[in-house]
C-alpha cells in the first residue's frame, strides 16, 4: 500500500483486493467485512493533487475501514495492522515541497464551487471530494470547512487513528504558512471531567468510558454509585444547578420550563430500584469473534441503583398530556445537555407507552442510592427509563418533547441497533432493525474470574454472578454447568423483590457446581438464565454476532484453573 | 419383573435398580429419570393379597414410570417396554381362583376404616394402600371408592396403558359376581366429539389434539379455522346457547351473570388478530432427545385468526372492577365449561394487569375468523389473551373470578411449566417455576417438510416458515442458514401490521436460500427468530429441555433432499 501514497501522475485505479496479502493480524477479517471494504479503496494522484479516490461502494468501505467512527461517538478497537504499516511516516509534516497557504486562503475555500478546504496541526486539505463520503454526512464536515478540524477532532477522539489520518493526509494540498499548528489553539473540551474511582476498569478516556470490575458486582444489591459503570458520549457538562430548567414540550403539549426546585415541589417523589445496562455489555465476546468497531466493555457495563426523583407520568400530565395526545404522540424524545462541537447533544427517546401506563415507574431521577447524581451519572437530572436499554437513560437531561417519530438522533437511527451475523457495514441497512428499547434476558459469571486458580470443596466450586432482562421480566432461573452444558445445577437467585412485570432490577446468583471428575486441569464455566417470559439466552456468540456489537447474550463462558485441595 | 406378580407369602421387597437389565428400548432414560423411579418399586405379597408396595419416593417413582397421566391429562407417549413385558397377560380374567364379590360388598368399602375398594372391568380390587400413592391425590381416587373406576377412565383416556392396568392388577383381591363387566355400563364421554377436517395431523383422539400440517401453515396471514390446531383437555362440552350465562365474580366485583345477548348488546364489540400456540408446540424436538410424557405435536400446535368479542376489561369495569379492587386482585381466573367426573372443570389464569392496562385487547371472543366459534374451539365463547400461552385461553367460558392468587387448577399449578434440563419428575419443584404466561420468541420451517426433495434455483432454495414471539413482541428478523449457521440468509417477513407493543399475531417468512457448494445430497436448513426485545432462539434443543416439554424454540431444523436441476 506504500505506493498509493507516493506521488504520482498516474492514475492508479487498481483494486487492491487481490494485492495484498492478508497480514496475520488480520485473520480475523473475513472477505465480506472490513477488508473487502478497505481494499477496494483506489488512489488517484495528480501533480496538482493527491487524494484518496474512492470506489462505488466507498463509504460503506470507509465505514468498514474503522471510519464510521468519524460520527459514531465510540472510540474504536484498532483495525489491522495494515493500515498502520501503510500510514507509518506519512502523516503531518511529510511532504516538505508542497506550497504554503494562510489560513486566509484556507477561509475563503469555504463552499463547494470554491472548494472545501480544512486544515489539521500544518496542514492544508482539499476534501471537496470526500464531503459526501465522510460517514458523519458531509453536513458535518461542511461545518468545518475554511477552517481547522483540530477542534472537533478534539471532541471526537476515536479520529485519532493512523487509518484516519493517512486517509487525510491522502487529501493534503498544502502546509500552513509560517510553522502554525492549528491544533496549539484547541482546548481539550474534556478538562473539566470529574474525578473517577480508581477501581473502575477504564475502557476509553474520552469519552469517559468505564466499567465496574466483575467481581465488585456481586454480592451486593445495589451497585457503589463510584463503582457504576460510565458510559459517556461526550465530555461532561458543567451545570450550574440553580440556572437548570428543563423545558417540556411537544405533542399535544404546553411548553413548560421547570427547575430543580419545581421538580423537587410540584410532584411526588418516587423511588425506584432499576438496572441500566449498556447495550454493549459483554462485547468482547463478539470482538473476539470477528473484529467489532465499539467500546470495549468485558461484562461490567451494568449496575443496579435506587434512584430518586418524579414520575416522567406526571410531569407529562402537568404539562397538559391526556389521553388524546398520548394516542397521537408515539414517542418521547430526551436530549441531554452533552453536546459537540455543532450543538448536536445527545439524544434518544422511548415509546410513549412506556411512559404513561398505569405503573410506568419512568423517573426524572435526582438521587442513586440516596445520593445526589454525580456528574458522571447526569447531574442534576437524568432519565431512568426502567426495563430499557441505557442509551435511552438521558442524562443532564435538558429537554423532553413529545413526537409522533422517534428521536433522529444518531444514537437512536444509526447506532444502538442489531442485526443478522451476515450483516457488516458493506450491506447494513440502518433502517432495517429498531432502536434497541428493552434489552435481551442475559447473565454472567462474575466470580471466579477468567483465568483465575479456584479451590474445589468437596468437588464444587462456588459461582457468582448476575443476570437480566429487560422490559420488566424477571429472572426466574440461572442454570451453571462445567461439564459444557451436559449438566446443569440450578443456582440460587437473590434479587429485589419486585411486582411480576416491574422487575426492573437484576437477579444475582450463586451456585455450588459440580466439576467433571475427569477434567484435567481448566474447565470452563457456563450459565445462562431463562426470565418469565422463558426466553433464554442462545448457546453460542457466532449466532448473535453484530456489527455494532451489542446485546450479546450467548451463554457466558469462563476458562478457570481447577487447583485440588 | 415377572415373580412380583406372582402371589406368594413372603415379603418380597428387593430394590429391583440392580436386578433390572436395561432394555435396548430404555435406552433413553437416563439414571435420574424414569428407570431408577420405577425399578425402585417393591413387592409386598401375602397370602390374603398381594399388592405393590411403593418405597420412599414411590409417588415420584409412580410419576416418572407414567403414572402422572392418573390426573395429568395429556395422552402420554409409550413407556419403556418393560414394563409391557411384565404385565403381559397379567391384566383382568387373569385369577380365576381369586374370591367372587357382589356389587354390595364393594359399596360397602368405601372410606379407609373398612378399606377402600373400585372395581374395573369384571376386577375388584382394594386400593387403600395405594391412596396416598396415587398422583392425582387421594381425593380424586376416594372419588370412585366403593364403585366403579371404569367411568373415571373413560374420561382419563391415558390410563389405558399396560403399565398401569399391571399396576392395578397387583391390588386385586376378587372378581365380581355374576360375571358383571362395569365397563360396558359406561357411556363414553367423548360420544359427542364435532367432526374435524381430515388434513388434521391426529395426535390423540380422547381427549382430541390434533396440529395442522406445517405446510398448510405458510402462505395464509390467517389459519383457516377448520385447519386451525385443536388441543383440548377434555370432553368437547355440550352448549345450549339460548342457556349459556357467564358468570363474574370476585375481589372487588359484584356477581353478575350475563347471557350470550348480554354480550352482544350490553358492550362494545373489539376485533383483534391473534396467535395462539400450545406450550408443547415442537415437543417432539425435545422428546427425540430425552422421553417425554405429553401430547406429540411437531411444529403446528400454532394459528392466527381474527378474533371478535367484548373487552375483558369492559366487562369486569361493568362488574364493577376499579382502581382499588384492580389493586387488590392480582389475576383474573377463567373456568371452562369442561369437567371431568368430579366436575372440576378446566380453569387458568392470567394476571389481572394483562387484562386490565390500557391498550389490554383480553377478548370474550364469540367469533373467530369472522364465524361463530365452533364446538372446538370454545362455542359459545372462549377467552383470547393475545400475547399469552394457548392454554391460559381458556375455551366454553363459564366463569371468570378476580382473585389475590392465580388459578390453583392443576393445568396451573402442575402442568404448564418448564424447568432446568437436569430436573425430572424425581425432583421437580412444580412450586419453583411460574406458570407459563408469555410465550418465549420462536420460528419453525413449514416448508420444506422433513426429509422431503427440494429442487435448487441457481444454487438457492425457498423456505418458508412462521414467526411468533409472546407478550405483543414483534418479530423484526428471521435468519435462515443452510451450512449449519455458518451464514445467514434474512428472510422476508410479512404481518398482519400492529403496534410495536401489541404485535398479537405471528410473523409468516419466506427465503431464497443459497445452499452449499460442497453439499452432498442432503442438508440441514435452520431458521432462528429475533423479536424486539432482540431476544433470540437459543442454537441447541439441549439446553432447554425440560420434564414437560414445554416451549421448545431452540434453532429449527430440517434435513433435505438436494435435487440439482
Amino acid at each position: 500500500m506504500q505506493r498509493l501514497l507516493s506521488r504520482s501522475s498516474t492514475l492508479l485505479r487498481a483494486s487492491l483486493q487481490c494485492d495484498l496479502p492478508a497480514p496475520a493480524s488480520c485473520s480475523k477479517f473475513t472477505p465480506n467485512s472490513a477488508t473487502r471494504g478497505y481494499a477496494s479503496i483506489a488512489a488517484d494522484s495528480s501533480d496538482e493533487q493527491h487524494r484518496w479516490q474512492l470506489g462505488a461502494t466507498a463509504a460503506a468501505a470507509l465505514a468498514a475501514a474503522g471510519l464510521a467512527s468519524w460520527l459514531i461517538l465510540e472510540p474504536e478497537t484498532s483495525l489491522c495492522e495494515e493500515a498502520q504499516l501503510a500510514s507509518a511516516g506519512q502523516t503531518q509534516k511529510r511532504k516538505p515541497s508542497l506550497p504554503e497557504f494562510h489560513l486566509e486562503d484556507v477561509a475563503l475555500h469555504n463552499n463547494k464551487e470554491r472548494g472545501v478546504w480544512v486544515t489539521y496541526k500544518d496542514g492544508v486539505y482539499d476534501v471537496t471530494d470526500f464531503l459526501e463520503m465522510h460517514p458523519g454526512g458531509a453536513s458535518r464536515l461542511m461545518l468545518a470547512a475554511g477552517g481547522a478540524i483540530d477542534p472537533f477532532w478534539a471532541m471526537y477522539q476515536q479520529h485519532n487513528q493512523e487509518e484516519i489520518r493517512s486517509l487525510l493526509e491522502g487529501y493534503r494540498i498544502g502546509t500552513l504558512a509560517g510553522g502554525q499548528d492549528m491544533s496549539q489553539q484547541v482546548a481539550d473540551p474534556y478538562s473539566n471531567e470529574p474525578k473517577r474511582h480508581p477501581a473502575l476498569v477504564i475502557r476509553s478516556q474520552k469519552p469517559f468510558n468505564a466499567e465496574t470490575p466483575a467481581e465488585l458486582l456481586t454480592g451486593k444489591l445495589y451497585t457503589p454509585n463510584d463503582l457504576f459503570y460510565v458510559r459517556n458520549h461526550l465530555p461532561v457538562p458543567a451545570v450550574d444547578p440553580a440556572a437548570y430548567t428543563l423545558r417540556v414540550e411537544g405533542e399535544g403539549l404546553r411548553t413548560i420550563e421547570l427547575s430543580l426546585k419545581d421538580l423537587r415541589t410540584k410532584f411526588k417523589r418516587h423511588t425506584i430500584s432499576a438496572t441500566l445496562q449498556c447495550a454493549g455489555n459483554r462485547r468482547t465476546e463478539m470482538s473476539s469473534l470477528k473484529d467489532i468497531k465499539g467500546t470495549t466493555w468485558a461484562s461490567g457495563a451494568i449496575g443496579n441503583a435506587e434512584w430518586s426523583g418524579v414520575n416522567l407520568k406526571d410531569v407529562l400530565e402537568y404539562a397538559g398530556l391526556d389521553d388524546r395526545s398520548e394516542t397521537e404522540a408515539g414517542h418521547v424524545q430526551f436530549e441531554g445537555l452533552d453536546s459537540d462541537m455543532e450543538g448536536v447533544c445527545y439524544g434518544a427517546s422511548i415509546p410513549i407507552e412506556k411512559a404513561v401506563y398505569k405503573g410506568a415507574d419512568v423517573l426524572l431521577a435526582y438521587e442513586m442510592n440516596g445520593r445526589p447524581l454525580s456528574k458522571d451519572h447526569g447531574f442534576p437530572v437524568r432519565v431512568i427509563a426502567p426495563g430499557i436499554v441505557g442509551a435511552r437513560n438521558v442524562k443532564w437531561l435538558s429537554r423532553i418533547i413529545t413526537s409522533k417519530e422517534e428521536s433522529q438522533s444518531h444514537w437512536q437511527q444509526h447506532d444502538y441497533k442489531s442485526f443478522s451475523p451476515n450483516t457488516d457495514y458493506d450491506t447494513v441497512d440502518w433502517e432495517s432493525a429498531p432502536a434497541i428499547q428493552e434489552p435481551n434476558v442475559t447473565s454472567a459469571i462474575c466470580d471466579p474470574g477468567h483465568n483465575t486458580p479456584v479451590s474445589t470443596c468437596e468437588g464444587t466450586i462456588p459461582v457468582k454472578g448476575f443476570a437480566y432482562s429487560g422490559g420488566g421480566h424477571s429472572v426466574i432461573r440461572v442454570d451453571v454447568s462445567a461439564d459444557d452444558g451436559k449438566t446443569w445445577t440450578v443456582a440460587e437467585l437473590s434479587s429485589v423483590p419486585a411486582k411480576r412485570s416491574r422487575a426492573w432490577s437484576w437477579t444475582l446468583w450463586q451456585a455450588e457446581v459440580p466439576i467433571p471428575r475427569d477434567h484435567v486441569g481448566s474447565i470452563e464455566l457456563i450459565c445462562k438464565a431463562t426470565d418469565n417470559a422463558y426466553n433464554t439466552q442462545p448457546d453460542s456468540v457466532a449466532g448473535v454476532w453484530n456489527l455494532r456489537g451489542v446485546l450479546n447474550n450467548a451463554w457466558h463462558r469462563v476458562k478457570v484453573q481447577v487447583q485440588e485441595e
